[in-house]
């Protein structure tokens, strides 16, 4: 069945925002067997939002908009759908409990403009917002569902479950659906694809693999349809198995995750303990692996060492080596996990130190070159990157190869 | 004038890849004077594209079409533009000739699916892509103006500067558009709506306001539309002048900004250097920071200090006022940003504390509990928020929040 998304909201037409909402909704919706059809990003206008809604519903059973939702008056989404799908605003209580809750949690007051967040047209069904004060609501008209979600990234992606277990619920399928996951690092995209090739095409036509590359992390999805769970569940461990297999030492994780987890995983499996010294990431390594709930069994902290005068004084980094090989160097980035393990107390220490751009490259060190180092109570290893793109880019995928070098090392 | 833009990849419809061309060609051509009419994201179909081209063609005098045009036989932008503007393909000459250029620059032999790639309808002119192989095509008809453009985004960005050039050419508009921001904080943004309403009702119809609030920073922006640049600059400024009259202490910025910007902004204007003792953030604050290139002259690092014996080791956090007040506190978030001073050797200190979830929380002390503090050569500050939210929302609103105590107390 078919799935069409409209985003609603100048700021993201004019390109001031990047739309990520229409990604969120393509990614809970296409393997729940969803077919998107398209995207239609339209201003805060009521003619243009109409003219999307009726094109939308022509060719998809279901719509999901978001955007347009806000309390301020250039937020016009609410009111074109009551003309689209008839009935006069009524202010819905729960909505109204849901906003005070909101506001008293938030220490904030009440006004007119906040609880007329509470109107929906009557001929809605509402799904209450637990991230935020507009409603989610659902119409319905000649058996085609149309769904408005609020335009905050964050609140809309905290309700797609609950809103896809509405939409299951509503077009009740009876096949069964499983996703498996393989994790895979240091091959390319295009290696790992004439790897696989053989086992794709053997496939039987009830699955589907799909790759998607991250900077130095693929993640490969097995997508199975079938009508028996336990068949199909054993189906696909079977060419799960295979896939391993053929895949080898290139295999990071079995299952979905992120090289921060990997890394997590990695250091409870042996009971360490886990710090970084960072200089051209930033941060990026500790912001990664403490947004993840429960990391402080593992992560004691970090020191973000940027300046030269951090990596000497916090962590012990030697003022004769850092003039004689720069501070992107091999020599200068052991030193730094090793001092970060001493620094912190930590068993493992993650470290990085490079050229992330525009500014700071030499002839022999250009944007992109980054040096990477872990340190275990066994041994401390270390790399050279010369990475492609601009600094988040290279930023990145720093971090992310840094977390996989302490996993990594070992595997291999 | 209108312009309207199609977006083409089954990998941007199914969520794989973040859609970033449509916001690169809005921020182009909006400035130009383009109204932006809507952008289709629509799978590499050819039903979906010519019904895509038919509808932007019918409300648009200006479509722009990003992706399909790669090796591979997914990719059928070209051919499908050919169906639709007639014309068989033939080989262009100059477009070989750059693919040759191209793969000799990176070493790649050439084979009969690049060579395709010099293939384009005889109803088209070329622009030479001056930043990878498959060419720019312009299609005209009617008065209108069909361009197709490659789908990655490093080669549509270095395009646009030429492409737009060739556009002002073709229609000369007069229409002058300006932009202008202001960057609030400390308000919810049906508050700060409210302060405005009188001012925003009595704009002129050529002016409008739009909210763009993210979590703890409301981007206020003023658009602009006239013939005259310089008596519409005049208007915006006066505008501008009234609504940061009104805003009053609750403005952080003229201009558009993020938190770390402003942050970095007002170091740069005192002559201090920046440093960010991070417990709950775990980063988040550094990574910002160090996410804006050239930031090297105001920044030195960061003490992560996840674990207290981090508080205690690296920052001189007291043991007895961590077991008497506990890590989430005043006491002790002040002592890190003192700490962090002292111990990266910076002039101002930004430092957080808290329970950003889901564990972890007291009665007293319940998730979205966060302590703030700022240090500077001339006082140490600290503010207690209580966010709402999971942890990612609560570790990003008390970074954005933190960042802003810095410029924030010496605006009050």
């Amino acid at each position: 069945m078919k799935l069409s998304i409209i985003i609603i909201g100048d700021e993201i037409l004019i390109g001031q925002v990047t739309d990520t909402n229409s990604g969120a909704i393509a990614r809970t919706f296409g393997p729940l067997g969803w077919d998107i059809a398209g995207v239609r990003t339209v201003p805060d206008d009521a003619a243009a939002i109409r003219h999307a809604v009726t094109a939308a519903l022509s060719e998809a059973h279901l719509v999901v908009c978001t955007g347009g939702l806000g309390p301020t008056k250039d937020d016009i989404t609410k009111h074109t759908l009551a003309e689209i799908f008839g009935g006069p605003m009524r202010r819905d209580p729960e909505v109204t409990a849901n906003i005070e809750r909101v506001f008293a949690l938030r220490g904030l007051a009440m006004n007119e403009l906040t609880a007329a967040q509470a109107d929906v047209p009557a001929s809605c069904r509402v799904i209450q917002n637990r991230f935020g004060t507009a409603p989610v609501m659902w119409f319905e008209r000649d058996g085609r569902v149309v769904i408005s979600m609020p335009g905050v990234p964050f609140e809309t992606e905290g309700m797609l479950p609950e809103v896809a277990a509405c939409v299951a619920r509503r077009f009740h399928s009876d096949t069964v659906l499983r996703h498996r996951c393989l994790m895979v690092g240091g091959i390319s995209e295009s290696a790992l694809a004439g790897r696989l090739a053989p086992w794709e095409s053997a496939l039987p036509p009830h699955m589907h693999l799909a790759y998607l590359p991250a900077p130095g992390l693929i993640r490969l999805r097995l997508d199975g349809r079938g009508v028996d769970a336990e068949v199909l569940d054993a189906e696909m461990q079977r060419q799960i198995d295979s896939a391993k297999a053929i895949i080898g030492p290139e295999l990071r994780y079995e299952g979905d995750a992120t090289a921060a987890e990997i890394a997590l995983d990695y250091c409870r499996r042996h009971a360490y303990t886990l710090g970084t010294a960072e200089s051209c990431t930033g941060g990026t390594i500790a912001q990664r692996i403490t947004a993840i709930a429960g990391c402080s069994d593992v992560f004691l902290g970090s020191v973000v060492s940027y300046a030269n005068s951090v990596k000497t004084g916090l962590l012990g980094v030697d003022n004769a080596t850092l003039d004689a090989c720069g501070a992107v160097s091999r020599e200068v980035v052991e030193q730094m996990a090793d001092g970060a393990r001493r620094a912190l107390g930590c068993d493992c220490a993650i470290a990085t130190s490079g050229i992330a751009g525009p500014g700071g490259a030499t002839p022999d060190k250009p944007v992109g070159t980054v040096w990477i180092a872990c340190a275990t109570p066994s041994a401390t290893v270390s790399r050279l990157l010369r990475l492609p793109g601009n600094r988040a880019r290279v930023i990145d995928r720093a971090a992310t190869e840094a977390l996989l070098l302490l996993s990594g090392q070992v595997a291999h």
